[in-house]
């Protein structure tokens, strides 16, 4: 799979880009710029779902490798995303019922490349992501995630819902992980199956989670709240694994 | 456990903190200095295995709070590392036999936060890090543990293998994971145990993995190396908590 990252500069190279679906994952806009065609991609970027920041003149003359800017540079990524069908192809190929990860809202560069590295090894066909409200797949992404990012499908979708509700037509159970479900040593997870997980601070999203099939619980023997959410994706991938392995 | 991090600047006052013991996490010295007394304080700084830095002077200006750094300024933490006999103490009062994290070098705050966090949700009565080549209890660290810092004891050791020996003769048993060792699942990891973690880039050092008893693997089914040490830390530690939640 190839990555790049480039920057797009000036309004209408810019506002071009958002309008043919190209992935933007940051948008710089000088500050105090308020004319039209800067409000109109400024409007783009919000119904993207992408981050954006205003910043001085100097910061923006930095950057810009062209020298025309013209008040907006755009940092995009020319990864090509994958799509569901290759994950389900992916299973079938190596003989194994599909397991996918799904990721709610993950925030954190970091920690979604971890967790696309935690895919990998897994053995999971691949990581769904939503288009809003969560980092795409970014430079610190590609490094952080040692290279998963070249094997493990990443799909973006529009609506975490609605794509859990598709994929159950297709045999796919639910899981999550919350306060008050059963214990995942407990909880049956072998099966054709998508594991959801939450936003850093707030967890899975209501909506999400009310679509799921399983509420299971990760032991929490100790004093604060919640394990990172890499680090909790992997310990729930690998009960995953477990019950896997030994079914065979 | 109190934790604040502050600076140090001056040549005398960062001589007199080297040589006193205290946990200096960074040293910032002005690029090109070169005499006598900024010498002894390089070297105090390589002994003690603290990270440094040259910087300019308008760099050094910034940091100064003081407006006397003489070219030195040095960040310490006034966080009180545990002993290890508070993690014996703590396994008894709770009961339990003891499980303790030792850390074989690792670099990134935010893995060592992580792993601090995961340590305290898994149960472990403390964690074990060397006094050289490793990061220490930095205000990163403090963030990234979300908390588990005020609740799970953190001892720095001089040699890691040394504290191995020792802690066998009280009882413990030590586990590493490596390539080639039995799978996790296949391993008794009940009882006390001393689980071995180690750096980033290469591993368990051969001297520590010479001393553990058992060497254990996560089952690897993608197409990378390894997973990031954090995670690794959190699927082994769960590894544990099942284990030991069984046995009950």
């Amino acid at each position: 799979m190839r990555y790049e990252e480039y920057t797009i500069e000036g309004r209408n190279a810019v506002l071009e880009a958002f309008r043919s679906g190209k992935t933007i994952d940051k948008l710089y806009v000088l500050d105090g710029c308020q004319d039209g065609p800067v409000r109109t991609i400024l409007r783009e970027a919000k119904k993207q779902g992408s981050l954006f920041q205003f910043v001085t003149k100097e910061r923006l003359d930095q950057m810009s490798t062209t020298g025309k800017h013209q008040g907006v540079i755009a940092h995009a990524a020319a990864y090509e995303y994958a799509e569901i069908e290759d994950m389900f192809a992916l299973a079938e190929e190596k003989g194994e019922p599909p397991f996918l990860f799904l990721l709610d809202e993950i925030e954190d560069p970091h920690n979604l490349g971890a967790i696309i590295r935690t895919a990998n090894l897994a053995g999971a066909h691949g990581v769904i992501i939503p288009k809003r409200r969560a980092v795409g797949l970014t430079a610190t992404v590609a490094k952080t995630s040692a290279g998963a990012l070249n094997y493990t499908p990443v799909a973006k979708v529009t609506n975490l819902a609605k794509t859990i509700e598709e994929l159950k037509e297709r045999g796919l159970w639910f899981v999550c992980a919350d306060m008050g479900g059963d214990v995942m040593y407990d909880t049956n997870l072998t099966g054709a199956i998508g594991l959801v997980i939450g936003n850093e601070g707030s967890g899975v999203s209501r909506l999400v989670k009310e679509k799921c099939d399983f509420i299971t619980s990760i032991p929490m023997k100790g004093d604060i709240d919640s394990l990172n959410a890499s680090v909790a994706a992997g310990v729930l991938a690998y009960e995953i694994v477990r019950q896997r392995m030994l079914k065979k």
